[in-house]
């Protein structure tokens, strides 16, 4: 079976940096994995992105370095499984704020009798190889958002699930559920803390623990401090930004892009 | 009829910042129509792009602000025609090496008398109001490329062409036929010496020229030596070199992202 | 941020036409949306659309006035939300029969601490504003549908539920699980009981009441009782019409066009 | 073979009413082909649909009664042929003026050795039966539109064109091409004229006259004259105008519905 | 109202054969679909088809002789509807493992008073014909699949639900769920037992059971015993099958196909 | 750059077994790209595939080992470059007849100096590497399709056309076009006999000869005469053929699948 790159990153004790893909076509995703991310996420959550599309964006990418993960719309084992069946290496599952539904969740990616995934590895077996049913328990990857204030309650519960290979961290999601605004690279001590302890409860029990960050610099900050999976911005985001800045410097308008618009 | 911004800023004497897209998409369009470019060209010859998908492009960024434009894959009346169906607001029509192929491009582009485009402007009318028929001819754009040395040699009956707006310079497909490498922002005398000709030529007919770049500092020089048009890159490579940066910041690699592989 | 029409129109005390799109494909959107709507209503329900297609509709229809709603095919927070994020400024939700249900509908529309949305409003904030986040939760239109006897049963309390702007009849269900016939129109006095109830009911709270109809004139009816949402057909009906009246006055089978077949 | 019905109309001696289909989706196709027109024709031309499209909808329509033709972009072997191997019972031409142009058209239609066809009927035969290749040759229909007055002034020529089953005419562009507006329904007698000598030199050769029509009365008084194949309008535009009846009616503005916009 | 043919079939005492489709357009449905199968279902469980494909192979497959039926994602009462809605005459719904899921399951699939089946049948009038409604609860048929050691200890409690028309076994999930390894076409005298005590219940209770087969030979085996629908593989695998014997032939390498790959 | 397959093989002197890709889905193509065929060509002529569903295709087979090929449905440069720039390694185009068709193929398929090809490798840069530039023209195979009785007259010329790597034998159009059925294995001898005069002339030039093939023992037999290039159906076919084969057996029918239909 083709390996699992982050897997194989983090028994090095690396982090990884993760591209996010939310541009719903075949060539952006291929774009985006041929830059040196370890691994590249289709988000089919907040990008414009439904499962025929993510589907294209895989085999897209399969030729490419970078890991295949998949963000989930929702808890639901039919979006979670038909994901695992096109060939994503990892699922991150949005809004996991209880044991339960952390247990819903990591189950639905693990064949029985660690789960109840249904069996049919359709374009799995064209990715990974004739031995991925032997072997995909071990390699796909379960990460459960924590996202929520209700889920930082639970935190132990949560990460004690079995199957459970880690947690990300929705920082804007988060910080509105503890109160404040949809900031992320959060700074706030009081958001700081809550961070750091769910970064603690991971190492504790050697589980990964993923953020998404904006700026590359808040990224680096946190690999530096042990996180095993940082994301950077998202596609649509970098190239916005891209746009911003070449079209400020062809203006003559300074070394800064002026924000071009909304996003 | 929804006036065409490109002929207002060219009418204030102004040049114009194009965005190119090559990404088949409407989202990865309608990031793109988002930022300050002054127009967006759908490339529907050397990006993935085919009819279907630039319609659906041209119809995502229809609430945008910059003028939607179209490069055609080759100097077809078929695809012409249906681009401008599609409600594109000028045509950018490749590989125009003599004044016969200036016709026909041209004369494409325009209703009788003044040319051969066949009426059914089905979409056109929902994004450029009911009077489409009574304008269209003096809106849209006609810009032929002059990227080959036949084209050179035959300059001045290509710029003489009536109905032709102006010319684009694509200077990968200029320099390897005048025997050089597929290189962009030229600088060679002997290509510079072309360009300027090129330039000259179409100032002398108060002809738009405009020019594809790589670098926004090249572009900058471009729009001050009297282009009106002036593209930086493309998407997919905005979006790469943008990756690169952010991988490379994020690793602590220095400000100057690495090369990231072939994009 | 983009203002929603809908909100403006009822403020002002008025009712709107609501246009119904069901044919999957930007294009018949955008004629749709291009006709004096006052909103237009995707359906992910009973139409043959999902979430790709509903996006390049809305997509489709960003330049015209009408204002963009979608029906979700279930109450689930996931497709909820991922229309929302692609810019949608308004929700109908079929078979809300419990207040439960109802808040788990309403609250899947709003950010904490109004309900759980989760933040990534990737195309919304390109179709209306970079101060979308600011102003959604008020922005955002959320209706629930009643349409079966055990949502006349709890009418009060899904009423009574945080958050809900309204109601919307789904009559040809209402009258099959209230042991009628899949009648739209509704006459019978029996089930004008009920839709005067459900009015009333909505009246009293100020919260606004909308209906899907088949005829026109009945639509008018429904408008002049006080109504603030009614429906028309749908846009696959609509053509199936104008095909039967157009046919029978071609072949001189007078005015009244003949049944031409299912639809 | 399944008969091409339109060819039985015809040898029945009867006209027949074509439906017009630009919308690009299977569905809105398959709700035109379920109502009673005679055939369907997909417009690849003005029409925002291109091949894969065109499919979809050839597919959508194979359980419906009327016979399935399609306008090409353009007079090019490759697309008139990859629609007959699709399964079209027919193609219409646009722009067809001189002799030269009739037999690059209609040969591409046949089978050697009466044209250049290529052979390969794929989904042809799965709609068609497997006998197709005995039987294409005289089943399928090749109308040439004459829409210019340069083919007016080769009417003969182009009419004795073997092989050629009839023509199309395509008012607006005619009208255009003669020094009009881009009108359809022709009325002004200069131009009416024309239509007759058009017609006249069909019947006199046993030829199918077809024409492009706006109002189902025009229609009927083509099919009185003696054409044999008439359309009424676009899917798109009968149901602009479903719409803004519908609309009006439901405001109580009379029954004629004041124009909606631009469509 | 168009006939189901499984159900005239299975009303003579005869069993079916039951192509499998995957691959995600119409093209090959269609191909499939002119096969002499007695149904064909599309699968949008394991294969990597979503609605908006899985409507375009429903329309494709129209004129062909096989009854469609779907197999759903998971047991969610949308994603049912919506394909009852696009023409589907039955649904196989996975993990069913009690009664509660397959009340669930049947009533989505029956309109008031015998389902909660919202009504809105918006193709399944075109494919079907107008009376749909008055007959689509006696037509179309709802299949759970029986494959978890749960469902088999609730056997009874399932086989009992009132509007279930049988069951269909999944091997691979079940023989797993039992403590196995994901196989098909099961021989061994433990899981033989379950399958024989399923099938005992089906026809105890006249109800259908169904079975998915790797090998004809099994399928065969499975006719004989008294179901009355088996599946030989899937489209996908059919054609990897086809391949390597081809390829094997063309080689030389014997009349058996060497094992190709994965797949 | 990465190599050519099939170069690397026909420079070890032995011949490749091509498949054939006529369903237009990423999903087909890979499954037709894990068997082991050499090359796989997509059909853009007498398949069902258009750019778009191509350069899916093309990206989803880019992690398997066939060498990809496409064809395109006719002798133009628009989508003959566009399928380079997507990463095809090789073109075959259809009805090359003269010289002068030859050269304007051939040279559609490099660069300047050695022909007429636009510069833009948008996605062959992601397939191939950042150095594909300098080696493309020697990478991507040229195969011109001898397919009429002109395109035998004139066959030396065409042979001796520069750049051109071989030629691919059309059988059913090559003998419709002498006056026969449109036959495949063809085996009378007035045809055998042109068959072996294109062979020997490709062959006196070192040039490939390929051809396209039904049963795989006819293949066999062509590669054992010097043909380097053997196709074998397609993969519609093959799917119909085992179909057929499937339920034959599973009815017990006999080991021979009866004509299932008209594919």
């Amino acid at each position: 079976m083709r390996a699992n790159g982050l897997r194989e990153l983090w028994a090095a004790g690396k982090g990884a940096i993760n591209g996010w893909a939310q541009i719903p076509t075949g060539f952006a995703a291929e774009v985006m994995a041929s830059q040196p991310w370890d691994s590249l996420t289709i988000d089919l959550q907040h990008g414009p992105v439904d499962y025929q599309r993510a589907l294209e964006m895989l085999q897209a990418i399969s030729h490419c370095a970078p890991t295949p993960l998949a963000r989930v719309p929702w808890n639901e084992p039919g979006i979670i499984m038909k994901l695992l069946d096109a060939g994503a290496y990892g699922i991150i599952c949005p809004m996991v704020n209880t044991r339960e539904q952390a247990e819903r969740f990591v189950q639905a990616c693990r064949y029985p009798p660690r789960g109840y995934r249904s069996f049919g590895p359709t374009r799995a077996l064209l990715y990974a190889g004739a031995d991925y049913p032997a072997h995909a328990n071990d390699t796909v990857i379960a990460l459960a958002m924590i996202e929520t204030a209700e889920a930082v309650d639970n935190l132990d519960a949560i990460l004690d699930t079995p199957e459970l290979d880690g947690v990300y961290i929705g920082p804007a999601d988060l910080s509105q559920s503890c109160g404040g605004k949809e900031r992320v690279d959060l700074t706030e001590p009081r958001m700081v803390a809550i961070l750091d302890q769910i970064l603690a409860g991971c190492q504790k029990r050697n589980l990964i623990a993923g953020i998404h960050c904006m700026s590359p610099a808040y990224a680096k900050g946190c690999l530096d401090k042990g996180y095993k999976l940082v994301t950077i911005q998202a596609d649509g985001r970098l190239l916005a930004g891209a746009c911003q800045q070449a079209i400020a410097a062809a203006r003559g308008e300074g070394g800064q892009g002026k924000a071009g618009g909304p996003y």
